[in-house]
């Protein structure tokens, strides 16, 4: 079975939830410089919302390129993980439009989290499929910032109630983890 | 005529399809977890028919694994396909909001029910193109999957007004049927 | 140059104007088969403009099969295509809000009319550069759909103002001339 | 690593950017020419805006058909200059909602600027990758061009306050200079 279209399809549907996110941001009434004041919050969570579809298609675009085969179970494996991505827009909006309160930023995270674990399980039914001794199996031994990601969105969901600002950092803190591409996959690509 | 294209373009609509839902579910006024409460039923109805996207789109994958050429009548029944599945961001947002009444219950089973009627005709026209010994004939020959489907819609379409419950069960069952990918092409394809 | 990124930034833009358009019609503020009539009007607005964008990706398909290379003038005439195309969807919204009134019918009739221009013009730039013994050429020698449809758009301009219907029957004649798919390029491709 | 996915994802990212657009503009209340008439400035800012997401695919295409291999830093440099392209829907519509008042003016220039700048740091990204031989450097030598386009921009932002008209122009300006396509890449691969 062919991974081009799997591709095709998950780059069609990550570059939809990026796109419509500003949608939501509405022009404001007025033309002056202080009616974009409003909007700040809108506009924050909107970059942080773009640069977590940015990771994530970074690192999808990563990983299937050491990707050789896929099944039935990887179709839906990679389904389950767009189904979590498309509520991104959802907590985007809701985080924006009430200031980073601290149930929208806990379910923010919770979101993230979901995602976080949907990317985990397609990752090992991966490995599963490519064998042991694959590339990507090699890439992600430890997996360490997959286990920080979750660690930190396993923490902000409750203590979004203590600060949302402490969810708001640990969030930043991990999609800055990310921005730095993948350089397993790329050192393991390079060895062969 | 070569099939890329018709996939390509396939697969951007039903990309679509499945992100711009989320657009009808609006971030609530407040930001309380109870302010979630009268969201669930458009929550669950978005993920209903995310499942729906994502099995058509499967299945969609799948059957034009084995195409090898396409004509002008694919074409167009593959447009009258996409025609009817475009209008489930309707359905869904209609049955969501008013709590999966009757009659958008009964609407929403029509339109699935014309989409499983125009993949039929859709598959029926490539098996005509590739002839009665294609892949795709033997792997759908009996298509036990795809009538107890029509069945199901067709069932569920006036049971909506005895009670919308048990439409919706039989939409759920239906999904369920195929989130199970469709083994008959990929086993008729390993026999090879 | 290569033509393959132009066919999927085209087929990317009609994929998005032929679903979009679907958000436009709202779920019914009640949940009886009465409130769906007033939908009507929008409902067959989109099935028509539907038509209409599956009948340009189709000829865009067929017209770009025979394409070798491209050059900047058709990117240009291509993007300019493409405009008039993504102004159908608020025709639509206009035409169908307005139960087919005779201003919004006339407008919708120019936007048809400019995007069957730019279909010529882009065809026109094709033939330039392909040279005059080429597929394209002796496919579209006469032109005489293309001819058909656009003195019928020139009569639906004008005419909507004696009546809308009038209008309303030359584009869907237009269309179904069109539905048939252009049988003249897989003509010209067969005799090789 | 593969360019192709790049360029698709860019792709569709820039279709939706280009498509959503039209969303904003809504169809007037009534059936007359005059209900027209206050959309014209929505129109014509969906004019200028559209020509620039086309203008920018046209580069991006053009510079990326020259491009062999692509890095980490190239996909995030790349989602930087999509970030600001998808603020450009933002833009237009608060342009177009104010009748190119001064603060919207200047805010749309400023996303133009950044836009810019964002090319230009892909643009160099790709050029230090590829090495100092590679054709997209003699392409872009003097990049005469993006240096005008910069110092317009830059000029647009204050001078919107003396009138926005000067900013317009200046905008239009840079458009029409792009708009014939980059034909500095298509001499250098001519002369191979």
């Amino acid at each position: 079975m062919n991974k081009n279209r799997l591709e095709a399809f998950s780059d069609g549907v990550l570059a939809i939830i990026i796109t419509i996110m500003i949608l939501e941001i509405k022009a404001p009434e007025e033309s002056s410089f202080e009616s974009l004041k409003p909007l700040i919050p809108a506009l924050l969570s909107y970059v942080l919302s773009f640069a977590y579809i940015g990771i994530y298609w970074n690192n999808h675009h990563h990983m299937f390129q050491v990707v050789k085969k896929i099944n039935g179970s990887i179709l839906w494996s990679n389904m389950f993980l767009l189904f979590w991505l498309s509520l991104i827009p959802f907590g985007t909006s809701w985080i924006g439009e009430h200031h980073f309160a601290a149930v929208p930023m806990s379910i923010y995270g919770f979101i993230l989290f979901m995602a976080a674990i949907s990317y985990t399980i397609l990752q090992n039914k991966i490995i599963k499929l490519e064998g042991p001794d694959s590339i990507l199996q090699k890439a992600v031994e430890k997996d360490i910032k997959g286990k920080i990601s979750a660690t930190c969105y396993i923490l902000a969901i409750p203590l979004a109630f203590v600060s949302p600002w402490i969810s708001g950092l640990l969030y930043i803190t991990v999609a800055l983890l990310w921005i730095i591409p993948d350089a397993r996959i790329e050192k393991q690509i390079n060895k062969i």
